[in-house]
């Protein structure tokens, strides 16, 4: 029996909460699996040294949240473990960004998942003492964490923030930025600001998904630019603008979500001057900026921006932590009143907490010593994962070879349903992205996203094995599933 | 010389840092007003005994950030005061909602003002001690702050939600819940929910600016239901469902803002029968309905609504703190996917931290032991406006006298353009909110609404007094200026 905690009678918290919270840590960290028998109300009242009354009361509430389950008869058990809902939930359907969206929470909270979807950092290297102590330093004046925050940003963190957009080498001052809940948010603001409802917005085929979602909850048509070595193919943005007017450009130019790509120094010249001749605005998404292995981080194209066509969002989701909820635009002036007023209506302001804890952390000089201490991690799960994937994958499939960020790109030919290896994966326990979710229009080929950030090299290693495993089995079934379509069928 | 403070070589913090850190914590608190003439850098750089580099390095970047000023000839000079900006910005234009929601942050960090202007609790009496414990505990186990959160809500969180919502007597599980960024994210995906863009939606006349904001802000027309003692009258609201079709009505039914009334329980159960008759969702706004002086906290609309027609908003600006931007929906089954699909495009999630603080802020019962010792606070502080208020207001001026809630709704007959009163009491250092930012539809008579919240017995006393001499110099003189308008105009 691993239900073995004890109660704390000293402590202020009541003791059915204190059962509550043993049960829910246990189920969370899987020491109580799915199914696990739990003991009676007696036998766990007997052990523990409380009344019948407290477990009872217990066991109720986590009932009613769905924690456990009580068949008549049998006895209590466990319900409550997010993997199985998962793996059941994504294979279940067809595979849409916002369901993807909607599963990263669960896969991460899931135990044991090989898992190689999210392009999220590593969480296990986050200097916390340095984020503890930032935030204690206002245990005795923490009057200002109180109140509704400045709508446009708490102006210590703006401060702090301009100077991580110079140090990029744009010349911005805390009065030219706006604090978002994450980029997400800022693409969201930026998005309405830009357009009217049905109208098109262009974007890189493929792109970051979150950008889907975003222009399909605000009915914004996306047509998609396709991309090569260089970045997005500027013939093909040209004849859009031509032919259907597209309101921006959303681009990722540094380390792109999902290739992994980095636009190239003349793209991003040509770029701007395609952007000037047309009036088009861009949309630049920095988020991977700072994460460069091989070189110095390329400079955003707002940086060579003197027309103001350049809209700029970063954040500190990949680099520091996704549940701190704060990235920032840099707006040209135009349209800058606009935007706040939206964050007005939308959430009135940021969290005061949260943005002075950044603040603080940024201005004693944290988040540069754990960029410098986490790009050499990254670095070598990314040589890791090219290594193994050049050891393991069959023939004819191709792969990005990323220079920074935190994603590749696998390419398998001719194969746009990529589905049933997603499930076979998911069956073994290992989750990466299936590649439709970021395309805008449809393509012929299969893909998947392979991200490197959260896994150390030994599971990179095994689970890259297992990956060019399953890619075998799985071409050899599908082309075994292709012969026999095309064997006449009987005429019963 | 004010500029008074030393700097700490041991601190792991630049000195040009500590020097623009001093200066500006100088500025902010009021040590160092507008204006005043800063030492040059070599005085201060004797004086800290520093290099001049050093201070040059700061004062460089206090200009950019807009902190100071520096004159050819003259010096270098404090620049920024908020208190100055906010009356020009404000006394300058028309005064919109969305000027009131901009300026909040302006007043609040002003130094000396009397506020009435904003229904926000007192944040001195916040139980700092019990948040910081609550916040420290996850200190030993920080990992779950650190990744996205749930979509939903943590769910640590909801559950506590799910109980809180369970003592205002409704029955609800963890799964019912959303959680947001305010109630006004809240409103503004509830509003997209149920609406298209062009819809009329109706609204108490007068209700909360933060509704009329978020109406514009997605091309909604809003339609003004007038309120009576008991609450908004039920036969103008059938008339416009009637006539005009409004897609929900938006009610703050306990302790209202702007006006303080309680919704009496016979208008409550004939809205509830109105809306089950029209099929008409109602939009529920409880935040204030736990601060109850004079009896029990009166039951929401949503413990009665077996058709689940009611859309329950709550949160934690007016009972905890602002600056936490937490609030809830309890939606109908039937608008939760929706909802949670648009939050993920909104912003994806909250931030960990603030949930998971809040959540265990109220595992420990510290949210109910806050409102016990609020009440008594709020209730001397109503009492103390209520008396003020009739001793000075000269006669014909009318008032709410609010049973909760912290706003009071004072009427002006026959004076409809209050401006000149908000920009005499501007001047005097006196803020509140002019009526009109509250009305959908115009109305003949001038309206004010005080907030006793913020402010304790003395300034009541004196801001009020000054109020009342306020008002009897502008009415005499708008009357006088309406006399002359009347006398016959000489024809040159």
């Amino acid at each position: 029996m691993s239900v073995q905690f004890e109660i704390d009678r000293e402590r202020d918290v009541p003791l059915y909460q204190q059962i509550i919270d043993a049960l829910q840590a246990r189920i969370r960290d899987g020491k109580l699996p799915t199914g696990t028998k739990l003991p009676t109300v007696r036998e766990l009242a007997e052990s523990l040294g409380v009344t019948r009354l407290t477990v009872h009361n217990a066991y109720r509430q986590l009932k009613r949240d769905g924690w456990i389950e009580s068949t008549v008869g049998r006895g209590t058990f466990v319900r409550a473990s997010p993997q199985p809902k998962t793996l059941q939930a994504i294979a279940g359907d067809e595979i849409s960004p916002d369901q993807i969206i909607r599963q990263v929470w669960d896969v991460e909270t899931s135990v044991g998942v090989r898992n190689f979807a999210y392009a999220h950092p590593d969480l296990a290297l986050f200097p916390q003492d340095d984020f503890w102590r930032s935030l204690a330093s206002f245990r005795s004046s923490s009057a200002k964490l109180f109140p509704y925050a400045c709508t446009q940003g708490e102006p210590e963190l703006r401060i702090q923030l301009a100077q991580l957009a110079e140090a990029r080498g744009m010349n911005v001052t805390a009065e030219d930025l706006l604090v978002t809940g994450g980029v997400t948010q800022g693409l969201s603001l930026v998005a309405r600001a830009l357009t009217e409802p049905g109208d098109l917005i262009a974007v890189e085929q493929p792109t970051y998904l979150g950008a889907l979602q975003i222009a399909e909850t605000h009915n914004l048509r996306t047509a998609g630019v396709p991309m090569d070595e260089e970045g997005p193919r500027l013939d093909a943005l040209e004849r859009l603008i031509a032919q259907r007017r597209p309101r921006f450009f959303y681009t990722v130019p540094s380390f792109h979500n999902p290739t992994g790509r980095n636009m190239s120094p003349t793209r991003r010249h040509e770029l701007l001057n395609l952007a000037e001749r047309h009036q088009l605005p861009v949309v630049e998404d920095d988020i991977y900026g700072r994460l460069s292995y091989d070189n110095m981080p390329p400079p955003p194209l707002k940086r060579d921006d003197p027309s103001e066509l350049v809209v700029y969002l970063d954040g500190f989701s990949k680099t520091l932590m996704p549940g701190l909820r704060i990235g920032y635009v840099i707006a040209p002036a135009l349209i800058r009143e606009q935007l706040l007023k939206a964050k007005r209506a939308d959430d009135l302001c940021g969290p005061s907490l949260t943005q002075h804890a950044l603040a603080e952390f940024l201005r004693r000089g944290h988040y540069d010593s754990h960029l410098k201490q986490m790009l050499p991690v990254y670095e070598a799960r990314r040589n890791s994962l090219l290594r193994t994937l050049r050891r393991e994958m069959p023939d004819g499939i191709r792969w990005t070879e990323p220079d920074g960020g935190l994603c590749c790109w696998v390419t398998v030919p001719e194969r746009p349903h990529i589905q049933g290896l997603y499930r076979m994966a998911l069956d073994r326990g290992l989750v990466f992205t299936p590649g439709n979710v970021f395309l805008s229009d449809p393509d012929m080929d299969g893909h998947l996203r392979l991200c490197f950030g959260q896994s150390d090299e030994t599971v990179i290693r095994e689970g890259i094995a297992l990956l060019g495993e399953l890619v075998r089995t799985w071409l050899a079934e599908t082309e075994s599933r292709a012969m026999t379509d095309r064997s006449p069928t009987p005429l019963v």
